[in-house]
């Protein structure tokens, strides 16, 4: 191995400058070279790809987004756009990549290691939704984001009586809607994993109006549905006529938090050693707190799951 | 005048805290007594009323919200709600009183001065809408909210190509949307005090596409419609397919900034020098750098402008 | 067990709150009363206590420092003292107690056990400092306060040749200045637990110089020297002029993160079972990401180790 | 006129490259070329210039620093550096320049107009210690990141009695620390334009412990004495042993904030106009919520003053 690259692919997050950081700073450490491609696995195929030396990753530590660009491409998932971008490695000498994504990014890690190119996947996404892995880079920034946006709705909240839904990201998976929930004291969390009953969650309010609480915050999850149409119903079950903030993409920016730039700085330099023993077809990731590696075909076909007793905790905890 | 009041009205804004502690520490440091009334007009003609302290207002400086919590009264417009209201500052035998609030806060500040009870506005909204005062108290601190999502957003758009619509308060008016939207160099800036065409929008995305611009953030007042009502009709005119933020009350959250703890430090302390020199029916604010008093009722006329002449920069600028 | 109390100790911590919070909440759930102890251990012996309810700690989730007031109270280690904190537990009929803090409060709590009076510590320094648990509740809130200056300084040292040195907390622990220097990417991170060469400090700032680097960061640990200490040896070795920034407190204070307010929250509610099933002497805290618990005796005998890993990271990525 | 350039100089301020894009961006939309210097006055003797197009600033108006970088370089007050630098403007067919920086970068100015070479000011620096305009660029930016340290040492002192210091920054200006202290309610202000007496300042400490203030902060500007020393002095004046931060040149960093922005993008875009008018020696500035522009050698005569109201409704407020 002397030459490898390295590439974002998918959503982007917050933290991925700093793993592509640790790849190229460990990589040319141990005496590699590295190139960078430029727009994911598009950018593979097109052969946009360029060397990258030490001070090509400074000044980049804190920067949301990524620099190398990030790109959906799902034609990669043909054997034609693998073999390109195959042929497009050999002819820059290339002989080990990293991809930092979620799961369609690790789609595309599995497909060039079977095809025999050894490849790397970093788990990367806001969602926290990879199997093999505690915590996703990005993770950290976007429920401190979200958490932000909690308390600045709480500030506001102390007049009348008022009802507020915040919807968070998260595709398919509840972890941004329950960590920043608990972390925000929502009095309802709605996510994808568990489901929901609107009475319930009507007469959860009514209990805390009876309390003498002034205001509730309701977090829903996107992959349960809008925080339009759960006002909607709201307003249909209970009487409840609850403002909405959708954050958006405005969950995806920001400079990572420390946690994040450390976690993207750990995995970054583990791929690179990987790599350096000629293994692929792995996706590294932290598990009770160690870096580990899995293989990625297993991580793929596991589900991540939530964190029942949290989800529990979330709810006695916001009596 | 020995005793005096005060109260915050109407939807909250950051520093509103910020001046009722310059209201009771100068009134204090006077010789003056003061009282909090609670849940403004509304607790007012309840008699909700406490004294205050010079340490009742210790650690509020720096929290958003308003401790003497808000209201809306609209039955304050009444003759019944007015004289009801002075009764219950009669009893508490207090001479004059301080109001913190928007529009709706004004013509209750008027009307007990026209009955004979001098009362003085401050201008607390984060809107900036009212007349007589270049800034309210939390224009700044919500600017630099919107601005926050502003920057995040732009992060997350280094992939593909991508149009970003971010729906911000005013009300009315476009103060937070023109300021936010220059700071922030939104590629678009559409308020309602300017007539647009969507034609001429979707022509400048198509500009900033062809020099190269990876993606454009437009900015949309409340006032005029609704960020997914926008984004609808963006994707009609011009096949762009936008992802819409809509911050909702995180933008009346938050700690205020110095621009507005200065600013309300400053109203608050005017607050009490004119109701010592027995003076009613007066709003404070800012003008050329300067704190000022005007007629209320003469505020009350006046409407509040935008700068034509920052708007055109803006356009300028985000070419 | 019907009744328990909780305080807090030593230098306060961001996520005290938080966990008081879940300490209160989670044991009116499970059907207990609860008791808040103002002023640590000194507040103890002198009876300073009042009951808590679901109320008393609502919208303190997010706020820094710690309502029930922190102090020292090195006293605390004589028998008499610790006689008279468990008469006045008694006296208030509490049966078990939770005190959040380090080491010091450690010994409270093993003290008080030992004399039969159930007490569960919860790790709540911003040090990190404490065996048997990853991470304790306020460090990676001081983390990002660090990173943040970090950031900061970075942006202006744009200008010249410049070299900045920045003292942070810690102790006897350079888990502060490790993380947040290896997060920031600082050029030489100095800690209590590794021994350094004033000489290798100048070898590395010549050699990032000649790579054309226009500044360098230095994170030294308060357990090492000053960083005006610091400075003044650099100056003497390599003819660097560092500027120097003290954080000082700043460090503890904050809303806390994420991340702080989920582990607190869990800690919280964990302290409340154990004492739900009579078992004391016992100090929670996550090893492994699991919430578990260990004999506070052993924990007080083990020393806190640095991430050797970590450190070496920190080195290779920030040539 | 038909090519303009601007360089940075001085200490760099949060804005500067707002600055810097509006001069760029307004320039085009008008017809002319514009230069970027790098490295200020030093930058322009050695003929480090290159052209800069509208996406030369893309991406610039949220961050700090500078993008041209800033340098010190007193040999331009010398005729021969002057002389160099307008035979490298006329080189290069430069026939305007904008120069953003404080008074050194003013002298400058004023130097190059006197030769003919017509030279428009922009204050940019965190100390606001400029004449002619009310705010200079970065200020705001940098007083609230004077603030966020205060309000984060509040949340700390909530343990004993506790004094805090904090050293902020200004030159022989007092600014910083007068609105810093005011916004975030400290209890003594010391700056360069009034003389103080630590007796009174032991005095003021004494009265709020009495009252019941668990904890002080006094805000110390640089051009007083530094902050290790104001301590040491209140140590032996009155027994309180204050912790000290020094935030040092955290600063100057950072994000600038909308208020910043905004000034920044009018006087950049007002330096275009005025040189379109071939008017040089003119400093821009706000000055009573109004753009202008003052003749650059009579700023440099006057004397920026602190606002006497202002400090004394500090002392009031945080009684």
């Amino acid at each position: 191995m002397k030459r490898i690259a390295i590439l974002t692919s998918g959503g982007d997050a917050p933290g991925m400058n700093a793993a592509t950081r640790a790849v190229v700073r460990k990589a040319i450490y141990e005496g590699l070279e590295v190139y960078g491609i430029n727009y994911g696995f598009l950018g593979l195929v097109n052969g946009d790809i360029r060397k990258l030396e030490l001070g090509s990753v400074g000044d980049l530590l804190h920067r949301g987004g990524t620099f190398l660009y990030s790109a959906r491409y799902p034609e990669f998932a043909t054997e034609e756009g693998q073999l390109k971008g195959i042929e497009q490695l050999k002819k820059h000498q290339i002989d080990g990549l990293v991809v930092i994504g979620g799961d369609g990014s690790y789609h595309g890690a599995e497909a060039l290691t079977k095809r025999g190119f050894p490849t790397i996947g970093i788990p990367g996404t806001i969602d926290n939704d990879i199997s093999g892995t505690d915590f996703t880079i990005g993770f950290d920034t976007a429920l401190n984001t979200v958490l932000d946006a909690l308390d600045k709705i709480r500030d506001t909240a102390t007049s009348h009586e008022r009802t507020f839904i915040i919807e968070v990201m998260g595709r398919d998976a509840g972890d941004i809607a329950l960590w920043s929930g608990l972390a925000g004291g929502a009095e309802a969390i709605i996510v994808p994993e568990e489901s929901f009953n609107m009475d319930d969650v009507v007469d959860r309010l009514n209990k805390g109006r009876e309390r003498g609480k002034k205001h509730s915050i309701i977090v829903v999850a996107e992959g349960v549905m809008s925080g339009n149409e759960f006002a909607k119903q709201l307003a249909e079950y209970g009487d409840y006529h609850a403002r909405v903030t959708v954050l958006g993409h405005v969950q995806r920016g920001g400079s990572p938090t420390a946690f994040d730039r450390v976690l993207a700085s750990r995995l970054g330099a583990r791929s690179v050693e990987l790599l350096l023993e000629n293994r692929g077809g792995l996706a590294v990731g932290i598990r009770e707190n160690r870096i580990v590696e899995n293989d990625i075909s297993e991580i793929l076909k596991e589900k991540h799951t939530l964190d029942q007793k949290l989800f529990d905790l979330a709810s006695i905890l916001s009596i």
